[in-house]
């Protein structure tokens, strides 16, 4: 069989770049048979070369935007990061005709909307499989594989690092900064981790799945994002003994005529799969009406599992082209003029049961007097622990389990608690996921 | 947007021929805005209907063959059972230019190899991703989503049956017997349960994974099957006792130039997450070489699950049908003229770590026999479990764990530990995957 070459440049040649270019070398053969078509790498858009990746005789250019300009490039494929000359880019080449293949998550979370109609506009496809939950195909998955279904909501751990961080701390019973700072060592979090620990990585891809799961444009900026980087071990064990386990997690529901889009810690039971992800791993837990819950699991970073997600995308569109097809999937998987601008609601109104912990005074009445402020907005109690004071302590901490309350609610119990006299300091508060559909 | 319509024709009106009828119309209008089409019923052939879906005025035939030389229908979702009149039903609408979904799994791990080519004739797909695993995306996972990688191995959980008799084993100390017959009150089981507890349900799933993840035709009759119906309670609190627990497996590996197809109880560490798939739920793991380990969860039976799975082949249909192509992703992933028909492993050179258990004497002497016959096949042990004889007993059980050895190699050690005097009866086998790539 003599099969056509689909031509691919390759801009950005770190960790992923590099990963990409090796796993289409290695399994170049199985490729092949499986795309019906040779993905053959004709040019590389590199500052510098990268010692993990042996070019040979590829074609190298330093200015990546020679690639998008290349004639000979059906695919381009954006792995340089950031947001504003990822752009450019990205665009450059959708004028000059060409599919992207992108595992920018920023960029599409935060551009997406307009990278989508530039690309309907000039007839090409965008793809982005690696922007999220790196080699797991999860966009894949709720695009095509669960396209008979409304998609209720999804929950995932999607980060790594703060996966990394809480799994540590639980395990070992080890302090946020620690860990934090070995994860730092170990290359899984940044210099600067603000983006992993604050929750704004996963933001972005979790805008990205509601958009996909629920047909509605990009909302990056209406996402509610909370980091873990105020979690206490003193939670993580008291989480433990109620049963629970702390994951952060990207959230998306429905809920009446709009969706709930929200990024914090969790408690979540501990014999849920999801409770049992670890380390660095990933996994996205989407409850459809048809289907039930599914979970996808896997590594959510890493040169080649993002790889294994940028060739799915390449694989993809060569079958495309091989039938003279572009966008046989819209991007988002509805019909972009089908996309619905769903409201997101308000924090105030979202609704689960609640994780409380306080510093009481131990002296009677104080436990009557926390439950009556709780009554009065309507809030139940599901479970509570009092620990006994530690040695010439007057003051013990106190943990609440809440039953399903909304957040104003439970606000304004919080606020009537902690004035009281009784009451030292602010009270800490976790949602929590029974995750059962 | 107008859209063009999709016909469809549903033979079978069952559980899940009523389910895709429910989904497809309570769905509608999301199905129509990601399929880009219109996905309407025109044609079902049923032998009686069915209380649980409303047909309307859709058009029911009592002769489902009607449904296969419909000249209006577009793709024919086969969803009667068996084998024999499958056949003839699929090959029929085949050479009438149909598409074929079908939820099928014996139809296709028996006779796919011969579907596929006849399909390929006529210029027309056969997809069945509701024959595996349920409504998870596994096929498409395999086919499409890993299609950069080299598939190592996978492991699957494909018997929802299965595993809700280890579940109650394990959780309840119930009898396999006692939780089967609970299992067919249920519904879970049919009346012969044959194809669910001896693993015939479960190899033809898991030989259909094997095809797609390695690029080789169907081979049903070279897949080795234990069933789980002579599994103790015993055997169970053993395995907990070592930090196991025992599960139900369809395991796949690439093993030198051929690969291993088997389906048998197996012990797995207690940690993983597919020691945690309970019930009814369907898991696979599987190992890529860029990906790593992935996971995949769900209901793996059950009317809208199952729906789920035939929905989504219907929208992919529907979208090569915009585009006036056919078999853009060929039926095992591989191009047809690119499969290899890779040999299967004899079970004797399968090796794995093994879960042993006998009866013997209580007395001196008996151990270092055992562990010497281990020995002289070069088989060491990792772990040994001795009780305390019982009461009035004179023998106690002695369970060993082996380091990873041959099937041939173990099969003869246990002949010779048999022989010996101080040995009672037969010893229990069960093989260990510790599923970490």
């Amino acid at each position: 069989m003599s099969l056509k070459p689909v031509k691919i440049g390759i801009c950005g040649l770190g960790t992923v770049g590099a990963g990409t270019f090796n796993v289409l070398s290695r399994n170049a053969q199985s490729i092949a048979a499986r795309a019906q078509a040779v993905l053959q790498v004709v040019h590389v858009g590199a500052r510098r070369d990268n010692p993990d990746c042996a070019l040979g005789d590829t074609r190298v250019s330093r200015d990546i935007f020679d690639v998008a300009r290349d004639p000979e490039v059906d695919i381009l494929v954006e792995l340089i990061g950031g947001t504003t000359v990822a752009r450019e880019l990205t665009e450059e080449a959708i004028r000059n005709g060409k599919h992207v293949v992108t595992a920018n998550k920023a960029l599409i979370a935060e551009f997406g909307n307009e990278i989508f109609a530039l690309a309907e506009e000039h007839g090409v496809s965008v793809r982005f499989e690696a922007a999220v939950a790196g080699g797991i195909p999860i966009i894949k998955a709720l695009r095509e594989g669960l396209a008979g279904n409304r998609i209720e909501w999804l929950a995932g751990i999607i980060n790594g690092t703060g996966n990394f961080i809480l799994s540590e701390m639980r395990e070992k019973g080890r302090d946020f900064a620690d860990v934090l700072a070995q994860a730092q060592d170990l290359g899984y979090a940044e210099a600067d981790p603000t983006f992993d620990v604050e929750g704004i990585d996963a933001a972005h891809k979790l805008v990205i799945l509601a958009s996909l799961a629920f047909g509605m444009p990009l909302q990056f900026a209406a996402v509610y994002t909370e980091g873990i980087s105020r979690l206490t071990t003193q939670d993580v064990d008291y989480a433990e003994e109620l049963g629970y386990r702390i994951k952060h997690l990207g959230v998306a529901k429905q809920n009446g005529d709009g969706v709930e889009l929200r990024v914090h810690p969790t408690l979540i039971p501990e014999q849920r799969l999801l409770a049992n992800v670890n380390g660095v791993m990933n996994a996205v837990l989407v409850e459809g009406d048809a289907v039930g819950p599914t979970l996808y699991y896997g590594a959510g970073a890493g040169a080649e599992p993002t790889a294994s997600a940028v060739v799915a995308d390449l694989v993809d569109l060569a079958r495309d082209l091989a039938a003279g097809q572009s966008n046989r999937v819209p991007a988002l998987g509805f019909a972009r003029e089908q996309l619905r601008d769903l409201p997101v609601v308000p924090m105030a109104q979202v609704v689960t049961p609640w994780y409380l912990r306080m510093e009481a005074e131990d002296k009677p009445g104080v436990l009557s007097a926390v439950a009556s402020l709780f009554s009065e907005q309507g809030i139940s109690i599901e479970a509570l622990i009092q620990k006994a004071p530690a040695e010439g302590e007057t003051r013990v901490p106190l943990i609440v389990l809440t039953n399903r309350a909304a957040q104003g609610s439970v606000d304004a119990a919080v606020q009537a608690i902690e004035a009281l006299d009784s009451i030292t300091g602010e009270i800490t508060r976790i949602r929590v996921e029974a995750l059962d559909g």
